[in-house]
């Protein structure tokens, strides 16, 4: 069984990884010619959208599936009249405009912050009048790790976060003033059974997730399940999604959310019964759905621009680590650590270990 | 870093997934076209002795190892001259010719069963005087999974297994009334460093390994550790080890040791914090070892013969399936299935309906 992935980076190398303990081949389609899930599959060197490769793909692989979502829309219909896609192209076309994605999450009772479309300089002029200070303004496609996002705190930042844009559609949110950054990773398969994952809690910075901790029992864990379970079937969902939830005095708001394996899951490859990566492709071959029982307490990592000393990283008790066979450069995800403790105060004290290790290579 | 294997068959797959997060490439080389390790590294295809290839090897790879010991010696003698080989030919030189082994096994004290050198039909009958029935008879070499073994029950049995040997030199050994087969793992690293995993306990049918179980807190667990390291220190051992043993009235005698990862060691995977053979692979680059704490009561399945049907399998809960991307055939082991539970009754029910499906379509 051959499984086709858009993308090779390191959430195609982990799929890969999770994949051949249940017999599966791979073949990526990546424009980066160093793309680092090239040794574990076949690689297809070109872009996106180029026909040839993309006819070579529908025909020789079984299934298709994304680590990048920020295909054209046409590739994605493309593959799914060719051969099976998982997720579909509308979850892609909806989680690629952060527009429509909020539209949609209005559509089925999912909170948001206060958002209105912004097209011009004197349309986000007339919206800071309505939505208030603080606020972000985002750019509606492309961004992820914070880019293409500016921090509105004063009218001074409105000229300079236009002009970021370059005169592409945007949007403007509330600024929410969270307690929390969670985010639920769930799995659905073909036939429709649905798994969720205990609820991750992410710390970014400057953008970029840093560390994310599995949070067992949490008593947000209920409604993000209700959130992300309505999400999917709205959607017809298939495979692996990460919804990404603020928390605000005990209530949850929907940031975003990602048709794919995320970051934020990266724990449950040590940290959970099954991982989000085994889960995925398990749901695009409507395999049954592995449980997503946490293990321990576990905590998860970045290492971002820098790569920590391997040595140093793995005389830490417990610590797993997870090189992406990737060029250090600035602000790149080049690797991640997981940590696993069965009691909180021990946890905290490793994790305050490996952000250290990552401070030091940070270049972010 | 490049790290050669010898051989490409379900070790080496599962070295190299373990090696690929922490940054390794692989080179494998193997007579066998369709190697299943094939597709997680480059395969250099040919002879174990074919100095071409075993140049190539020699000059590519940072350090060697093997998943396959029976190597000629010459060829383990070459690669030591060139470049980093662990574990070292001494050790293979050892476990390769069951006299040489016993007799090692002695000069450091472990006990073994009463055995005797047997080169000819009459040194087998007087063997027999002194060795008593019953007793095994097996060739001194390239024997694995019960091959080049007779059980010698009576008189008649003589002439039979005499003639199995075709020549070769054997050895005769008394017949173990054991209570329990067990193994320990350990990983002993360029340092010095050794790590003991807790003991397996192993169910055999026909001279294969069926079912492998950890056992926690055991205790055989110190005795089979105090014998493991001293073989180690003894062969100045770098990598994992495992070292197989009879439990009889609470005494532990030594059957042989593999001087590589080993089929009782595939429930760390998923059953320990560090499996062995990431373990294997930190030894060889002498890095920190990593915990070997079993993270719960795991047991191993192996499938022989035939393929378990993937839905079927993974319904069972906490199931994980380990395929190996080769043919069915005889005898063949082509996949493994690993289960973890929290309370021994529970996981003797899961064991249960693993073997259901391994003896469903087991041929042997």
């Amino acid at each position: 069984m051959i499984v086709g992935v858009l993308g090779a980076g390191q959430l195609a190398r982990m799929i890969a990884l999770a994949g051949y303990p249940l017999g599966l081949d791979f073949i990526f389609l990546d424009p980066s010619a160093d793309a680092c899930a090239n040794s574990l599959g076949e690689h297809l060197h070109g872009d996106y959208n180029d026909p040839r490769l993309l006819a070579e793909l529908a025909e020789r692989a079984d299934v298709v599936t994304y680590e990048f979502e920020n295909v054209p829309s046409d590739v994605a219909e493309f593959l799914a009249s060719h051969t099976q896609v998982h997720p579909s192209p509308k979850a892609l076309a909806v989680a690629q405009d952060r527009l429509i994605e909020k539209a949609f999450f209005h559509s089925i009772n999912i909170p948001t912050a206060a958002y209105a479309p912004i097209n011009s300089f004197e349309s986000l002029e007339q919206a800071m009048s309505f939505i208030g200070w603080p606020a972000i303004l985002k750019s509606c496609t492309l961004g992820y790790d914070g880019k293409g996002q500016s921090l509105l705190k004063s009218i001074d930042d409105l000229k300079p976060a236009w002009e970021q844009l370059e005169g592409a559609p945007g949007v403007l949110e509330a600024f929410v003033p969270f307690t929390r950054e969670i985010s639920i990773i769930a799995a659905r398969n073909v036939s429709g059974a649905i798994a969720f994952y205990p609820l991750s809690e992410n710390s970014h910075r400057g953008g970029i997730l840093r560390v994310a901790k599995s949070c067992n029992n949490d008593p947000m864990q209920a409604q993000s399940e209700t959130y992300v379970s309505r999400l999917m079937e709205a959607l017809d969902y298939v495979g692996v999604l990460a919804l990404e939830l603020f928390e605000v005095n005990g209530q949850l708001i929907a940031n975003e959310f990602a048709p794919r394996v995320h970051n934020s899951g990266h724990w449950t490859i040590e940290g959970a019964e099954t991982s989000q990566f085994e889960n995925h492709l398990r749901a695009i071959l409507d395999l049954p759905l592995g449980s997503t029982t946490a293990v321990s307490k576990t905590a998860m990592i970045n290492f971002i621009g820098g790569l920590p000393i391997t040595e140093e990283l793995l005389t830490i008790p417990n610590s797993h680590l997870h090189l992406y066979n990737k060029a250090p450069r600035k602000g790149r995800k080049v690797a991640h650590a997981t940590i696993r403790s069965e009691n909180n105060e021990d946890l905290t004290a490793l994790i305050k270990q490996l952000t250290t290790l990552a401070d030091k290579v940070d270049d972010s």
